[in-house]
């Protein structure tokens, strides 16, 4: 196991790009502290690290969608990992399976797996 | 086309995911400030902001290894994108294909593809 003093944390913290294991659809983005990376491991459940509301944050905690880490790999400069999950619903708090839902033309291709309203 | 002075720069930058057209394998992450995005836009070959060289930085200048821009997909808080590429080479600077070669055990499961001390 590397050992997670050694990676590259900037501000405490490092990138986590979150990747669908079957789909291979890349879902969301998010930041990790070292707490965060560890409960994950520990858990086998994604754990983010919330910026704005400055904690530790269970993904899914309120909507049930959880995020089942089947396997994590590392950048060459240590400074982001790459997690692969089996996402239950969806990433994207808008609804959406993944939060990259849109084309630089500002046009809709993502798949609505929920209505918001009805899980927040 | 999405305005490109709604998206949500931190510091002027925004990040880049970086995945594979075909393969889907999530290959790279950089930041892009909006000259950057611009030109990638422009020209349909990856250009970066290289934070460390503090330029703007077209990926595979040197190497050769470019990265022919298929789409770019934004997320929904507007501050990542999403670019699906056809990579020329390798986009690691260890000669991997991808920069997430390795797992969290620091083993190799990544695909080299070319020698860093003949390219560089």
């Amino acid at each position: 196991m590397i050992d997670f003093g050694t990676l590259k944390y900037e501000n405490d913290l490092i990138l986590a790009i979150v990747q669908d294991r079957v789909s291979k659809e890349v879902i969301m983005c998010a930041y990790m502290n070292r707490e965060a990376l560890e409960k994950t491991v520990e858990t086998g459940v994604a754990h983010y690290w919330s910026r704005s509301r400055q904690k530790l944050w269970k993904k899914g905690e309120t909507s049930g969608h959880v995020q089942k880490v089947e396997e994590i790999r590392i950048d060459c400069d240590m400074d982001s990992v790459l997690l692969l999950v089996d996402q239950i619903g969806g990433a994207c708090h808008m609804g959406y399976r993944s939060c990259f839902y849109r084309n630089l033309e500002g046009k809709i291709i993502g798949e609505k797996v929920f209505e918001p309203d009805e899980v927040y």
